[in-house]
């Protein structure tokens, strides 16, 4: 039996944005694998066991996946959005460049899903749809430095952007940092969106110009949206639709 | 009957990354409005009309679904991709926008889809593991120069890339000029992914360095992405991985 390894996105909450090639992939699995909440959302049956692990523990569970593939296995690794957006891709793409030669010629594929940004971008009208950056704010895997540069050249091109962990408890001030250098950037009026739990029944759209955003407004089950300077707000009855045009006036 | 306009995200071609919850609202449309290939993707049924039309007409598609909504109709206008990236929803939201009240009173829901860039990243790789630009190279809609500068500083800030529309029959140089603009700004060995018709039976992905990447690698049915100066090949037997580590070190 030749084992696999599948990466594969189940998206940012529903199973309504779920793909049939990420279903299909987990009914041939022996083996699921990732961490716990994501784990969860896979049906018990026979003949598959669920392998949950721990947060910033990915590079293990990479290996443990690779491993159980070149026995025979056919492993999934699953992945909240897409796995190759600040997600597992990367992860396992790394434990195999740095591991024995059997786990480079294992087949390993990755199935896209609907990554958190986009989704929060739909549920709020269409805020990315011009030249857009995304930018992982966590200062774990790189230096904070970088995350300013980047998110001052990005401002300076007039991007609209997609902030990924925004804020966590063990670096709470990272994201008022962000804000600041917003605001010596971009002017008062540029629209921020916090997107929380987005396709879940928990989700909140909130839409403020940056002179209102605040830290709190972002926790970690937040995704950040910054439009462009062209951005637009459509005000109506209920939830306002945000856009960016699809023109650059000359 | 209350009418109302879905605009939908069909993946970048294959059935299999169409979402649930884009097939429901399809199941559930009476027309189904967009450009001609995207529409020839939709199976005829009783009840629901198709409305087919050509490129290069993205508002008047919009009015058309607006109008139709407005008079009680589900419409379901689709995109390919996913509508928020350089798709419909903009066109729709910048329609409402200048269009009569009743229009921006309309339930007008975006459905997310898998957008081309994401597709082709998986189907290589991870190489968008890490901070990433997502840039339209098409200037029909906004001056060239304004391309130029995004690609500048997105390079400065060493984030991947991923190009749409990077070469049409009407504007041959403009992807030659950038591949020169890269030249100028990266190293020779910077990896370079054109992924052709992704998720398609004629999908094509071919890995190059920068240096010997030439204008004709790309057609309007390819995304072109470029990695950051920290994306990595492996090289094994069949297509090589390539991915962006999920870390930069200080």
């Amino acid at each position: 039996m030749t084992g696999s390894v599948v990466i594969a996105g189940l998206g940012p909450g529903t199973d309504a944005m779920v793909t049939p090639e990420v279903n299909q992939a987990l009914e041939s699995a022996t083996d699921v694998v990732g961490y716990i909440p994501y784990v969860r959302r896979i049906a018990p049956r026979e003949g598959l066991t669920l392998h949950e692990s721990d947060n910033r523990v990915e590079l293990d569970r990479a290996r443990h996946a690779l491993e159980m593939a070149v026995s025979g296995k056919k492993v999934v690794v699953v992945s909240s959005g897409d796995p190759g957006v600040f997600a597992m891709a990367s992860a396992v793409f790394e434990a195999v460049e740095d591991g024995p030669v059997e786990w480079r010629n294992l087949s390993i594929q990755v199935l896209p899903g609907i990554t958190a940004m986009l989704a929060a971008a739909a549920a709020a009208g269409a805020p990315l749809g011009h030249d857009f950056c995304a930018i992982n704010l966590s200062d774990n895997l790189k230096p904070w430095p970088l995350i300013e540069k980047r998110l001052r050249l990005a401002a300076e091109g007039d991007f609209a952007m997609g902030f990924y962990n925004p804020r966590s408890k063990a670096r709470p001030e990272g994201f008022a940092r962000v804000l600041e250098v917003l605001g010596e950037v971009c002017e008062p009026e540029r629209l921020i969106i916090f997107a929380r739990a987005v396709s879940t029944p928990e989700q909140k759209i909130r839409v403020v110009p940056l002179a209102e955003a605040t830290p709190d407004m972002a926790d970690m089950r937040t995704v950040v949206l910054v439009g462009s300077s062209r951005t637009r707000l459509i005000r109506r009855d209920g939830a306002p639709y945000v856009y960016t045009p699809r023109s650059v006036p000359e």
